[in-house]
């Protein structure tokens, strides 16, 4: 098996499990009053630590949740908070449905919403500062496009944005913690979750900076966090830190092995017929998008599927017919309506993209056939 | 060690934490289109079926949460569906902080609550009557209370509302599921959390029948619900499907084996100085409160903890002075600031309740000499 859609999730990695099952000793309710309670409660301060400390933030400023999704509806509908101060968004048109989402249920509850231009992909700063009006009050950027594997330039947006004390700037990171170094210096709030870095699926963390307030989406009693409560999965939590450590092990060595996996495709693939690679220089090597013009990209997906090989048209989380990602880097619907998603790992092997390869380039001409003969 | 403070939370069964772990294999995302996303998928689907065949309910009523706390808050701010029928909400003094949560959210965005009265800890049915107004929208109750056990006429609570087609009825049943057999005919939400019948802390669920609308709280793209978005956690729910099916395998012996447990306990602790029981014939045998005048919770527990016994005060979400629900049963102050609670699970044995016993009966002799020399 061949799996390159690691974008989309991740399997959990031998060790995280590991740490999961280890940690099932501790089981008692951190809420709970007993040395039993006390001792998985300081397993969690221990795991926020480490979390904190490769983010570079505060332990306080970790919100354990159950994933990006509710990561992101936190971080957007909680700016109700501030709504004495103004109700106006700005986002892209390239974010994840779990942006779209809260940002959809504000503005059916008074807000409005602008969206900054995204040409080839990259936010335009001094168009989005240019939006800015005295009733904005959030910017909600993505650190890394699921889909073109675009970085965006969120520390100078988060520069910039400081000469707007009012507008709290929030970004979604989860195409980016654990792929690469992230910069939270500049941001207020932002959301991942473990899923997509070998962790497990059901865990998110929100990062909120201490002077940043929020309405809680779920309200209750004692927990880690005023802001979000619920009983702590605390082998969850511990499960995510050990992730997001294995992750940062060896970063930037997997960062050029994944460089050079994803450069071999692209010259491999780049002068087929029909064939455009669709991310480009601001891409991180881990997601390569690609469109074959006139061959839709489930025909492709499931071509592949039966050599075994496994990749992604879109997200994993919408079902558009065209992707607004790749229209917004390559301004050609053609493109925009053959894309497939390649997102590479340092679990992925070069035998692993030589049978890739390989069964595309096959696929490629027979479904190009096809289509001619169609 | 003897816990006894299931109620606050179980260990995870280990057939349950295996089921979690043979899950690793069905990695994928289970929204994925390819082959390796389906399998996951029906993994869920397959889980869904069992659960609710056991809840009696239809798989689509099925919503997985991250723990009650979720699952409460998505049933009472997303009420907020219906708001353009009324505003007012019914509820008790003794629910669970995640249900005064999100209703002291709804109370500050120009909703009304009310708490119908709940002497000897059942809720009065004609009061509850009495209270619906034209503007009631939800009567929230809690099937199985949290600190006295006390289980409420949720079946009789519904039937009565049926006269009432406007107000949906929402449970509470965390401390129900897997320690008795829940009836939802009658009711339209309702709530739990895995980890309270040996499952894993991370994972919940709302049952809401199909003809009910509700505003999600983590809006997004594709799910397994359209009202609860975000990757499905595929592991945790086949576990929680799991620990469900464990849980009633042998329900009605381990009741009957629990019971003889906790009469054990009351038997041999009811004529000490100064003790009092304060759960009655409506509890459930798997929660026992019980109260020492003039030895505060704290110090009970923490006593029977030199022991290596673990039981709890009021519940682990909560940290008030006195327990409003011993104040229910009990009338007294002195008995609702004196209460801990020793819940009782069906892998108690006899030995650990000895145990308890004799620790108990040796610090409430000590505890109780301290405090007459003081």
């Amino acid at each position: 098996m061949v799996y390159l859609d690691y974008s989309a999730t991740c399997p959990v990695d031998d060790k995280v499990l590991d740490s999961f099952i280890k940690a099932t000793k501790y089981s008692a309710n951190p809420n709970s009053l007993h040395k039993l309670g006390v001792e998985a409660k300081e397993l969690i301060d221990a795991s926020s630590k480490q979390i904190s400390d490769i983010l570079n933030v505060k332990p306080s400023e970790i919100i354990y949740t159950s994933g990006a999704s509710e990561a992101n509806n936190l971080a957007i509908k909680g700016i109700e908070a501030y709504k004495n101060r103004g109700n106006h968004i700005i986002t892209t048109e390239i974010e994840h449905s779990s942006i779209y989402g809260p940002i959809s249920y504000l503005t059916d509850n008074g807000f409005d919403v602008d969206f900054v231009p995204v040409e080839g992909g990259i936010v335009d700063i001094k168009k989005l500062e240019a939006m800015i009006t005295d009733k904005t009050i959030l910017v909600s950027i993505g650190y890394v496009n699921s889909e073109t594997g675009i970085e965006e330039p969120i520390n100078e947006i988060g520069e910039m944005l400081k000469k707007y004390p009012k507008v709290i700037f929030h970004t979604d990171m989860t195409q980016a913690v654990g792929k690469i170094k992230v910069n939270l210096n500049n941001v207020h709030l932002a959301s991942f979750a473990a899923h997509k870095f070998f962790g497990l699926k059901g865990i998110g963390i929100l990062v909120k900076k201490e002077n940043i307030n929020l309405i809680p989406l779920i309200h209750g009693g004692k927990s880690t966090t005023i802001y979000r409560s619920g009983t702590p999965a605390t082998q969850l939590i511990v499960s995510t830190a050990k992730a997001l450590r294995l992750s940062i092990q060896n970063m930037e060595e997997d960062i050029l092995r994944i460089t050079k996996l994803n450069e071999k495709i692209k010259n491999s693939l780049k002068d087929l017929d029909g064939v455009y690679i669709n991310s480009n220089e601001y891409s991180i090597p881990h997601i390569l998008n690609i469109s074959t013009i006139g061959v839709k990209p489930e025909t492709m997906l499931h071509a592949l599927e039966m050599d075994d090989i496994y990749v992604s048209t879109q997200s994993a989380c919408s079902t558009g017919e065209t992707s607004k990602a790749v229209m917004a880097i390559t301004n050609d619907k053609d493109k925009a309506a053959s894309s497939i998603r390649i997102s590479i790992s340092r679990k992925t092997t070069e035998e692993e993209i030589d049978n890739f390869i390989e069964s595309f380039i096959k696929n490629h001409k027979s479904l190009r056939l096809q289509n001619e003969n169609n």
